[in-house]
């Protein structure tokens, strides 16, 4: 119905998470109405990107490559952290939202995915592997206490993922008793109200009462 | 608009929590067109519920008057059920719910509402004299543990309430060092997401982290 | 859960149109709340509705009974209202709406319900022969104009009704040439986006452009 | 808190329409996530739709520029479409929409927008002027009956426009008996309730009952 590169556009802006076929069209026509500003700076962005987001050699973070080597992010290089604490995260911006609360100040480490019980090749596509390698690393170093904290969300995927993680680490953590495993709180979250808690939210309410 | 008994019916429906002219329209309609069923059986059950329905001397949860003098609820009088654990709770739909998980075995106390910051005479109509009695008269019966646990909705009203009732106890508290008061575990409810959650929540289960 | 005669008041509230066991459940604890008050003031107000409350006795409108023999209501009986126009409609509620326009003024004849496709016994229960013994009795009388609405929703079940009605119609307006039968107009209603409308009211709206 | 090429693409992500900061990183990270692909794909598409699409000479309808001078759009050059009406749209996905129904034959003139009565600019922006030399043209070929179809919105801005753009035609109307203008129907739409139909609405569909 439109003219082909307008209509491959609209096909490419359809594929970005959550977009369906009429905002597609919304933003296609957006584009071409402030055509030689916001599209040069759209395409000068993306090209950007493309050649200079890199992600942090230790935890997967996206940094900027300034072409000096080794690419470590902020974090990760800054020795105030508390580098005994790593917190083990699905995505960046599951980092970000753990930052803004500033009651975090250990490291992180960025799965990049979650375990899906239905596909048996996600746990390839996460950053397992490197994770495993990272704390092993760590332990070797000494025997002071050390922290992973399973920060995955409170949903199915999340759960099986922490569960998988938790096996993958069992065998370091009978050779290394300094290492401790935990996993956020589970309760009821703010605004919650009894009536309308489900079963599973009340029980680890109870069981987590302080 | 309507006749003037119909238009009392929809006024009167219209107080019911959560309903508007409109539906309250809807249910004048809906008990007039089953007259002389519908009608009767309601008249005949408001009735009921009107002269029967009391509540337990000791919890005020609901229970059926059969005439027999002194009104217990059946968990009340359940020697089965732990005696030495009180669940606070804001109105008996909240009961109802924490029993459906059957994670808790102690007694009830049903405070009948919460109390809200704008209202200074919220706490006057909740059932706190009684609380504090009970709790009095059931530490003055000896020093065995006794756990309040204070289930009130993750709301601002519902923490009010909590903190008002934890000030209302530090008294006893005091006295009776084997009293113990907890609240429910707050952190990730079931389904929550890391992106999306908010930081008193994200913060909390940080700290309540396991 | 509840004791007996709530557990019924709740079942009762239950039947109420949209209204599901938790929101019978508030209902029914708003009830025990005010108990003195609202309780009786609401079973009298059913009672006072159950026995005076009739319909007209040619539109089927509610019209309270005074005990003056045959029931007519207001519209019916004023005569500065246009006679020779008769709107028909799903229910009360819906001639309501039409009358906040005061853009009819007409009579009406509520038809107590709609004809559902699924539902071979639904036109037995609508006021449909009384409907047509009113129409005949109006074109005996003359060769007046006479107009019929057909004031059903824009929905299936309303279309089914109105396209039954003309059928039931059909042959009076064969006999009574003085008959004109219409329809509420279609098209654009107020707010509606064309980059949003559905393809069959954007056909109605070019239809009748005007 | 993310690098600064990654933020500058999360910022203009963010302006596209209904897109807010949370959405437009995610968008980013899709990005990122299929780098070499999907980016590189983007990247060539915006350049092609830069320089590739233009907008149809006679109604603002998008058209691929093939080099070959004056652009005209297939419905323009199209001798089987009813060139003796005339839709005009806000938008060109408003023309799609239409073209859905089948019930369309004639020509498009698509506005671009539509005037608001808090932007005093708005008509500016709009292709007014355009319209108007392109029906006083048609009109002085011939004196063949010529319709224009206001087809704007059922919206404030939509029945401003509309409104606008018959006081702008209406000096070539008193010139050109010829000319008919109409609006697209007002009415139930598809799917409306009577119960619940504003007031305006019920009012259009008994004025257009038929």
């Amino acid at each position: 119905m439109y003219p082909l590169p307008l209509q491959k556009l609209i096909e490419l802006f359809g594929k970005l998470p959550g977009i369906g076929p009429r905002q597609a069209a919304r933003f296609a026509f957006f584009v071409l109405k402030g055509k030689d500003a916001y599209v040069q700076e759209l395409i000068a962005s993306l090209e950007e990107v493309s050649s200079k987001i890199k992600t942090c050699a230790q935890c997967y973070r996206t940094v900027e490559d300034t072409g000096t080597g080794q690419i470590l992010c902020a974090f990760c290089k800054d020795t105030r952290r508390d580098h005994a604490m790593l917190a083990i995260v699905e995505k960046e911006a599951d980092m970000q939202n753990l930052e803004k609360t500033g009651a975090f100040r250990g490291l992180y480490h960025i799965l990049g995915g979650v375990i899906s019980p239905l596909d048996q090749d996600s746990p390839r596509r996460l950053h397992l592997r490197q994770l495993h390698e990272r704390i092993k690393g760590l332990l070797a170093s000494g025997d002071a206490a050390f922290e992973v904290v399973l920060a995955t969300s409170s949903t199915t995927e999340g759960d099986t993922t922490a569960l998988y993680i938790e096996q993958i680490l069992a065998p370091l953590r009978t050779a290394h008793p300094q290492l401790k495993i935990s996993r956020l709180g589970r309760g009821l979250s703010l605004g919650s109200e009894l009536e309308y808690a489900d079963e599973i939210t009340l029980r680890n309410a109870l069981t987590n009462r302080r």
